[in-house]
């Protein structure tokens, strides 16, 4: 499994994204689901990855390969002219490379089937954040749903849902995110650190901080721990349940 | 879905079931899920059920027909000798119940299966805590794993794993187990309000308190929101997080 995030800010975009990859329980590595494509004050592109690995590693080959290629009729990320014709572009690999594997077609559990999350800013555009589905459509972020979560979405989205704020800053957006990343990793054995960030700044037009959180980064030790004594602090602050009957 | 939670706490054990049942997301109704029996001063058995109504009914009313019928070969559930033989019983129909419907076979994700967690305490044997898988066969909680959830159960389980502790009060564990119940809420359409509570005292041997939290409950709409302001608070206390280079 997997665990990836992409927040959208006022400020910009954030993403995170895990490194596990495990076929069984005894069978598992570190791979980098996170990957960017910029051209200085031109665009930004960061896309993150879940799902079968032959999948998205064969997306991304693509993309690169087009990158390289100029002289391939299909653009490549780094030509289209819009994040939504990116989305489109990236959409329409994924169908192609897992259509190319699945003898049975399009369904929602096959194996070869791959999500992504992909964000950036293009030229005079807004940054925009997209979710691709396998079968290739997407859907944007918006004010109403700001970020988006693929794999083990489940343990780590409580803390997203009550404490995002689209005002608040790259850092505490990061905090945010290592506490949701945290809950996770507590409960699954399929998403581990290390793990990759990237904040890319609204209208900078550049790659931005890229980051990596070793597993023995002291700051996410401290959060983890940190967290912990939080949380039963804060649950200790809540009014003691009486029962109904209690006075009788 | 459903969410259901049994909790062993050095004082006896609680448990607590939500209410909601669909069929798609426009066929929604209330059904209980718990479901106990008792015979004061020798036994008292509870059972919470996640799966498919018919087949959760079906095992309930099978349990409740042997008792009504004490010429029935089979024991049941109020002659059983342990709450071994509880549990044995109990996995044993709702094997066959699923079977009955099933042209298949089993498999994990059949749409006639159901999971139950099954809790209680028979003369002067221990409380003891089961899950019933739909093959029939169980495990106990232990020291190690104090509690089962059965249904919807991630979004609530980084709170129980960070905040249960054996030998806390009815109270706390209450309070701790409807703060698991909203963040699943919030989280997921097929799990509501109200929800149903048992606890059962240990050596008590009798019914323990049964008490319904209903949708307007005030003391729930405390802890639904005093906790998104607790998480907030704990959240804006952790150290702030820096970039690496941020001293450059």
């Amino acid at each position: 499994m997997t665990y990836c995030v992409g927040l959208m800010l006022n400020n910009g975009l954030v993403f995170m994204s895990d490194t596990r990859t495990n076929s069984g329980v005894d069978n598992i590595s570190t791979f980098r689901k996170m990957f960017t494509w910029h051209t200085p004050n031109e665009r930004c592109i960061t896309l993150l990855t879940a799902g079968n690995l032959a999948t998205t590693q064969a997306v991304v080959s693509l993309l690169d390969e087009r990158i390289k290629d100029p002289g391939d009729r299909n653009p490549g990320i780094l030509e289209a002219k819009s994040m939504f014709q990116v989305a489109t572009l990236v959409g329409k690999l994924l169908r192609d490379v897992i259509a190319s594997n699945a003898q049975t077609g399009q369904s929602a559990d096959a194996t070869f089937n791959a999500t992504m999350i992909l964000g950036g800013q293009i030229g005079e555009g807004a940054p925009r954040l997209f979710m691709i589905y396998p079968e290739g459509n997407f859907i944007e972020a918006s004010f109403d749903t700001p970020f988006f979560q693929i794999g083990e979405t489940k343990y780590g989205r409580p803390i997203l849902v009550r404490a995002y704020a689209p005002e608040m800053s790259f850092e505490d957006a990061i905090k945010l995110l290592l506490v949701s990343f945290d809950s996770t990793i507590k409960a699954n054995l399929s998403v581990s650190l290390p793990l990759d960030v990237h904040v890319y700044e609204k209208d900078s037009l550049v790659l931005g901080r890229v980051y990596r959180v070793q597993p023995d980064d002291p700051y996410f030790d401290q959060i983890s721990t940190g967290w912990g004594v939080a949380l039963r602090s804060a649950f200790s602050e809540l009014p003691a349940f009486r029962f109904p009957d209690a006075e009788c």
